[in-house]
């Protein structure tokens, strides 16, 4: 019915393929029609596929290397037979129009950028994830593939944001924030007023914000922050980090008498449903932007629910058309420089 | 007793004059032997002061402008007769040994840098703030005095962080961390790796534990995270905007039902001791470090409670020698450099 396969690390994250296979018999039942091919260890994963009836039309390919946690970029790359390499080849070959990995980070970016390619026209692909916010989901990149920069990146992050915000949150005209420091006499350097201008001069003007700070993540002002990887990538882990320590106390709040646990009881529901919000598997599925075809990664330390949700995003991307907007985008935006020129300045 | 006096912009803060004075009444009850030296304008402050018996001791001398907090910091720099100017002169005369401020933060770093100058050793001030972690308090900086830094700036945030630690925090050895991102494969740019190198060949070598990531501020990983002002700034605003949400979200948890209202009151002594744990009010006073006097900026929004303890990090740094432990610092580091250079490398 879909028309298209999704590819499968079966192999990556610290309960693979176990939680892999479970993980896919979720997003089965939530996407009927989706065709999976796996690769992974035939004799480990073939019995765990058995188990589910789901999962009855998925194809399993064998792969003989896995890419550990710790395995460097380098010999990853020459691991011909890996599963995470067997699941990107696929997406090369178009056989597959996305593969979903929960791997070693580094390796997938790696492998995706020389082995899928970018897209046309993207100078550097960005990951990009979505977080909650006092005003609803939120879509925030770079988060880590770009540790510098520079304007012609960022005026890319927020066009690939934008069509992001679309495909998979559904929003029909995301506002876009430029995250910066708020001091006046320190805001911002020149890659980022520079972006500031290329943005005002472009059609996502309309949906631009301007600059944001850091406060306005979780506030949500805007339903897109960009920025680079390196501040991006200690943004989100801060951001993180903040919220579970409030998780911490909160449970010892709520075990230090009698009395707090009846409280707890009480306001169970509540309680329920907020950290239900705040789960971080529910926004399992960080996504590298800017490759012919679909990459998602999914968290090394989730469970079956959260790889589900990686499916989920990988799927949203596919049948929205993200590729498809990302390339009406850069021809909007392309347009624009052969009149301004600005945003192309620093560009190599 | 003390022998030192404190100066003091009376008209700085959204709720100024009246709620300084009323904060700095409740530092005087804490710190029985301060002298303080108040600037702003007398008809408005003189009344105020007169309220509280234990300000009968406060000089105040009159300032008749003020800095508002859209001053830009070119014209604020020509504002001779500030509140904000007059305080910070007595610390360039060495009248006070530091000068506390809830107003315009771009003015107070620009004219403190100007007026009571850089530390001799020192190439940029930082400004520094206390958190909480799940393991105690935390020092984090630079929180945006310098949007760019090169490798000696980060080596003097380590020096002066470590300083801050012992003498606020009372840390006899702070452990120290440089906050870069997680992958392997884009772990610092050059800058960030010059900087541990440097440190592992310093005095700090002991101390120094290496990379931490963003969430590892709020885990408390190391008592001090050195970074830029730009990273340091959002960093501080993410995770102050995740607590916020988190606060909110719990609120409507309580507000929900009866049950849950009847929770909230069970488990009230717990939450109220989690909610002032987490008080930004507790953590209120960013400090300028570098120069030659203790600069100590509270928010603008603070109450008379946050202003207090804004006093009480410049009562901490001025009794337990900050500004001496600085030089002594500097001296150990400096020699360092003479035999290794690497350090020093960037430094304009």
């Amino acid at each position: 019915m879909s028309g298209f396969s999704l590819a499968v690390d079966a192999m990556g994250g610290d309960a693979a393929p176990r939680m892999v296979v479970d993980g896919l018999a979720i997003a089965a039942e939530r996407h009927p029609g989706a065709s999976f091919l796996l690769f992974g260890d035939e004799k480990r994963v073939a019995p765990l596929l058995a188990h589910h009836r789901r999962l009855a039309t998925a194809q399993l390919r064998h792969a003989s290397e896995v890419i550990g946690n710790d395995t460097k970029v380098a010999a990853a790359m020459r691991m011909r037979q890996a599963s995470m390499r067997l699941a990107i080849d696929a997406v090369a070959r178009g056989e597959a129009a996305g593969v979903i990995s929960a791997g070693n980070s580094g390796a997938l970016l790696a492998l995706s950028k020389v082995v899928i390619k970018t897209l046309p026209g993207i100078d550097r692909p960005a990951m990009a994830a979505i977080g909650p916010s006092a005003r609803g989901d939120i879509v925030m990149l770079d988060l880590g593939a770009n540790v510098t920069c520079d304007t012609r990146n960022l005026v890319e992050f927020a066009l690939m944001g934008d069509v992001f915000a679309r495909t998979v949150l559904g929003l029909t005209s995301p506002t876009i924030g430029l995250l910066n420091v708020g001091s006046e006499d320190v805001k911002g350097d020149e890659t980022l007023r520079e972006a500031a201008e290329a943005l005002r001069a472009s059609h996502l003007a309309p949906q631009f914000h301007g600059f944001v700070e850091g406060h306005d993540i979780a506030a949500g002002t805007t339903d897109v922050v960009v920025t680079d990887g390196f501040t991006g990538n200690v943004a989100l882990k801060t951001g993180e980090g903040a919220l579970r320590l409030v998780g911490q106390l909160l449970r010892q709040v709520f075990n230090a008498s009698i009395a707090s646990r009846l409280a707890y009881l009480l306001a169970r529901p509540g309680l329920a449903r907020l950290r239900e919000w705040l789960d971080p598997r529910r926004y399992n599925g960080a996504v590298m932007l800017g490759l012919n075809g679909v990459v998602v990664k999914s968290h090394g330390g989730t469970d079956a629910e959260g790889f589900a949700h990686a499916v989920d995003v990988a799927m949203d991307m596919v049948t929205h058309g993200f590729n498809e907007g990302i390339r009406d985008g850069l021809a909007r935006i392309g347009r624009l420089e052969t009149r301004h020129g600005s945003a192309d300045a620093d560009a190599s």
